[in-house]
């Protein structure tokens, strides 16, 4: 962590950027890393190419985000919550300084300073570490990006990833202006009539055999629910809930292919699965797309899962 | 707090109850607490008339729960997580003295010592802060049983009364023993395929309207889906989900009537609108049973509700 302070302390005119398709963790480490910038009198514009979804919108400060990009030479790069530049949409830009802050577990080579944390639950807790390591005292707006970040990435709690140092970031972070409820309502309480009826028409088709679910969401289900394809975001953590369901995949038919979302729990490492298939992600939760027939794309995917488990 | 204290450290066999259809709770901290009070040498039994949800089962010290009742009236009794006899089953019985333990709303007078905080998120919280007082160690196996409790009556962190005070106390389980991620699984995550099943049954026939979601469960659809009563606990915090649900009600069909369970956001009190049927519980948590057809009893419900919300 001295590494990034001396970063930070050392430079300004920071673009600090999150990866695609951001979720509360990417988004609320970003903008309560920028407002803490901002606090000691450092520029910073938060960049991500990807729209915010609108369950987030709720994030005090989250039109600091913006998609437009700058002449990027003058700029020195914070990359939060990912570690390369291509999981930014950033490949082949150039920065006069680079650094990285980040707790995936697959880490490529990228940053003057890397601060990767694969064992920390959230990056907005290493956020708040930081902040608090400098002095920055954490207002209710960065409190609730702070909390958020948590929030999402624990499962508020719930995930093995849980630990006195997250629950007792998140005690803080109340007593700083967070409001667990309001934050629990926005992230789980936000759904729209077609997302929630969309997922009653996913479940019902739920296929389930030897521990692993599998669901399917094609584009005429989306039609059919009024849904958009966002709204299918963490579905596959639903089978969880059952107890012989070690695995679960969703398949939603995109553009591109069939995009791949795999929860697991415990030890069940589906990040190294997904990177078979040129994805990746956390230990219980991790991703990828596939240009396949639906059937090629389900059997090929089942057997390393099958490998997994034995 | 100082009273109870005063009660436990002056009394010895002490009888431990708590309210019928027990859940995570009522079970943690009258498991803890008797944990507790052996480790000062008293002794006490936990008296259950109903059995234990078999999710509960993984609770340590599970096995001191009992359905048989002893001759009352050598024991003390420490009423934990209700604050009357009937709510226990033990209405007509007579005890050398009576103390009390509950945060619920609906505080009626009984009780030598009472010990109601309706502002504690949960009764294992005050068990929590009790032993601490008492300066009894907190083991792996009362850690467990407090922390289930805690999670259980703030859904994990994430409803309103969730505070600094049970996120540090958490933190502290954590510490003492308490794994959040096993406990998350045996609360969340150890579902029957047969429950999951009526549960996309229910939801797939939802009624919604005007804020209000409705679902109805018959003996038919437990026996469709293979599921039990206890089958369907929770259930109604489902529609929660939904931004525009403010009250979710659920009947299900019962040998003494339609049992229903209702569920709120934020300032709607449903536990007000229970007791005008006889029922009780929390703000955002609360049911009733009613003898009537099912249209009758949805008729007089919905237009409470409807006075509720307006």
């Amino acid at each position: 962590m001295k590494e990034i302070i001396s970063f930070i302390r050392g430079n300004d005119g920071f673009l600090i950027a999150t990866h695609i398709n951001p979720e509360g963790d990417a988004l609320g480490s970003a903008i309560a890393l920028s407002m803490g910038l901002e606090a000691i009198g450092k520029s910073s514009i938060v960049y991500e190419r990807d729209p915010i979804p609108d369950f987030y919108r709720f994030l005090p400060g989250c039109e600091r985000v913006t998609d437009f990009l700058p002449d990027t030479e003058s700029f020195s790069l914070i990359l939060v919550d990912c570690n390369t530049p291509d999981r930014a949409a950033l490949e082949g830009h150039t920065f006069r300084h680079t650094a990285v802050i980040d707790h995936h577990e697959t880490d490529r080579e990228f940053g003057d300073i890397k601060w990767v944390e694969p064992g920390a639950p959230a990056a907005g807790l290493m956020v708040y570490r930081l902040l608090k390591e400098m002095g920055i005292k954490i207002t209710g707006d960065m409190a609730v990006n702070l909390y958020t970040a948590i929030a999402v990435d624990t499962g508020t709690f719930r995930f093995s990833n849980t630990g006195p140092e997250a629950l007792r970031a998140g005690a803080e972070l109340i007593e700083a202006g967070a409001e667990p409820a309001l934050i629990s309502e926005a992230l789980h309480e936000s759904w729209s009539l077609a997302r929630f009826k969309l997922l009653c028409m996913t479940l019902g088709d739920l296929e389930i055999k030897d521990g692993v679910a599998l669901a399917v969401i094609t584009k005429d289900m989306l039609g059919a629910a009024g849904a958009l394809p966002e709204d299918t975001e963490n579905f596959s953590n639903f089978p969880r809930m059952v107890k012989d369901i070690k695995v679960s995949v969703f398949f939603r038919e995109t553009e591109e292919g069939w995009k791949a979302s795999l929860r697991s729990k415990r030890r069940i490492n589906v990040a190294r699965i997904a990177e078979r298939f040129g994805g990746g992600g956390h230990r219980n939760a991790a991703g990828f797309t596939i240009k396949a027939d639906l059937q090629t794309a389900k059997r090929m995917l089942l057997e390393e899962i099958k490998d997994a488990l034995t």
